[in-house]
């Protein structure tokens, strides 16, 4: 049974072009003191030189946009296919003029980089938001023409107003209607005041290993009670990290609706909506890039163990030691699969047969 | 083997009248269209007009003060032991001046209505953290001179600036010298922005599921990155809700830790400091109020059988049916204990074994 990454990201050659043209944050620079050393500068808090442990972002390497990069780290690591996505922040910056043209050469690039090694790559697109809705419409329906397209990756912030906006419906619908999965995946963390006044002394770690699947949790839980699922019951979504910590504490959810004066009130508490565990065994999926067992056996507990899939979150959280060839977060990711399932039928699903299935990769 | 309820609170006479004579949450005020409905006005978010689905808190019954009805609510549910504890905000928002006084009134009084009860109630004491540092310590000292006391009940502000605030230190050596639990509890919440402009449509629900445990898990990691149990390895703490969303993200954490570029370069990457599991295993206790299977399994996971501990957190989450006698929520966790642990013997570790033990429930 082959090995499928389906947490993956690339940066194509379209998109280091507009990196390189910008001067805010997201771009790529280099500093005086440093000028062979370009850095991408992504996150919101890491353009402040108040904080010198994160205002320089992180070093950009081949292994950001160079798709040999990405095969040679797939060989090193046995595994057999990535479904490949633009990483963080997509679009969302861009004004509504540039959004559609921008998103069809980027999504015209990716396509091209999985032709070159054909069976080892395919891809999730990417959606111009900034643009009309017509325009994102446009696209997913193009997406369905490029041969290695498997879905779209989107953040959580969708027209500007989050993923319970009722404007996001028509796009909604068209991703339901053409059977085009949506890899939710987050960026934006959450407000810096929350990490306290010595998080700058901590690097990066407050806003990645808990900023990103906070963020994560509060986008879906929007969605559902929005009631996204309601109106659109066969629209899927693959939730990056796990779910953030959706399945944890989906039990929490359920009881906080049912127990809620106001929803009561409107008749939305206990009935009139879908529960929080039949979304997450119907229309989620989830990847398995939680480095731990605990993790790894919560989500498959709440969404099954044919819903689970292997990630590893590439070109991010790179070897420990410089010039090691391994990946210490990928063989975190492996072993938490090998602990959570052995040798049992449910690690080969999770390790590659899942996604074949859901992704249709055998497909071509 | 009896059960024991550990996570479950008290409004004492005294911090009612402390609530009654204020004007500013929190409070307890009567509006004019129900002046005899008190209400009870507690959460940041409670006291805008604007947003009429949360604007008006809760109503506030005996159950919130009356210790009879605490009885019958026990007894109800076949609970033996209540270990109770003031509910948030607890006496944050005392100025100075009050503080040491207050504190000193409030735990009097619940040590006092624990001692109406023999053998039925215990309970975990209130620090003045507004005041000084000495009369927290003070107060600290002069708790182990109280039949009842268990230990104390916290929040995640400390004395302003959070919990890796290195001026709790002298206050977190007194707790461990002393051998005081803290019962971390989680009451501010996320800034309301995280939530979005629909907010108010979901009534409580994104705070309270949400808000309560991820601040809980920000309040913990800032301890475990500031090495609160690097430089205090005795220091126990009870986190409530199981833990926020800890034992689901540990291995997030530590990978995030693991990595990044400033850590190492300080050399507290990998090595120099206690890994999240190591504290998760002999420094953390959680409670069992998660409301799922899938939640109590992964606590149970991070931290062991013989650390995760029974709890209600009555009187909120009332019952579902006006007048129904039991209570849906508490229901649920009995529940999910029986499927994740059905007759083993870790099922009686964690109903009333484990509470027993830790906290000397036998010893009076």
């Amino acid at each position: 049974m082959p090995i499928v990454d389906i947490h993956t990201h690339i940066y194509p050659p379209a998109y280091i072009s507009l990196l390189k043209s910008r001067t805010t944050v997201p771009y790529i620079r280099t500093f005086p003191d440093a000028p062979n050393s370009p850095r991408l500068i992504i996150l919101p808090g890491e353009n402040d030189p108040a904080t010198p442990s994160t205002s320089r972002g992180r070093p950009i390497g081949p292994e950001y946009h160079d798709i040999a990069a990405k095969i040679d780290f797939m060989d090193t690591h046995k595994i057999n296919i990535s479904v490949i996505s633009l990483a963080n922040p997509w679009l969302d910056f861009l004004p509504e003029s540039e959004a559609a043209e921008t998103a069809r050469r980027i999504n015209d690039d990716i396509n091209d980089l999985c032709s070159k090694y054909p069976g080892r790559l395919y891809a999730f697109g990417t959606l111009p938001l900034s643009g009309s809705t017509g325009e994102v419409i446009a696209e997913i329906e193009r997406l369905k023409s490029l041969k290695y397209m498997r879905g779209i990756i989107m953040g959580t912030s969708g027209l500007g107003r989050g993923l319970d906006d009722l404007s996001l419906d028509p796009i909604y619908a068209a991703l339901q209607s053409t059977c085009t999965l949506i890899f939710l995946h987050p960026h934006y963390g959450l407000p810096l005041s929350v990490y306290g006044p010595r998080a700058s002394e901590y690097g990066h770690v407050l806003p990645l290993a808990l900023g990103f699947p906070l963020e994560t949790t509060i986008a879906v839980t929007r969605m559902l009670l929005s009631g996204v699922w309601d109106r659109f019951q066969n629209l899927n979504v693959l939730i990056a990290h796990s779910g953030g910590t959706l399945p944890f504490l989906a039990g929490r959810i359920e009881s906080c609706v049912a127990h809620d004066g106001f929803l009561k009130s409107e008749g939305r508490g206990e009935g009139g909506r879908r529960a929080v565990w039949d979304v997450l065994k119907k229309n989620i999926y989830l990847d398995a890039v939680i480095y731990s067992k605990v993790g790894l056996k919560a989500a498959v507990d709440a969404s099954g163990p044919d819903r689970l899939l292997f990630g590893t979150d590439h070109p991010f959280f790179p070897p420990l030691e410089k010039g090691a060839e391994e990946w210490a977060s990928v063989n975190t990711n492996y072993q938490a699969i090998n602990e959570a399932f052995g040798d049992e039928e449910a690690a080969k699903g999770v390790l590659g047969g899942n996604a074949i299935r859901i992704l249709k990769l055998n497909n071509e």
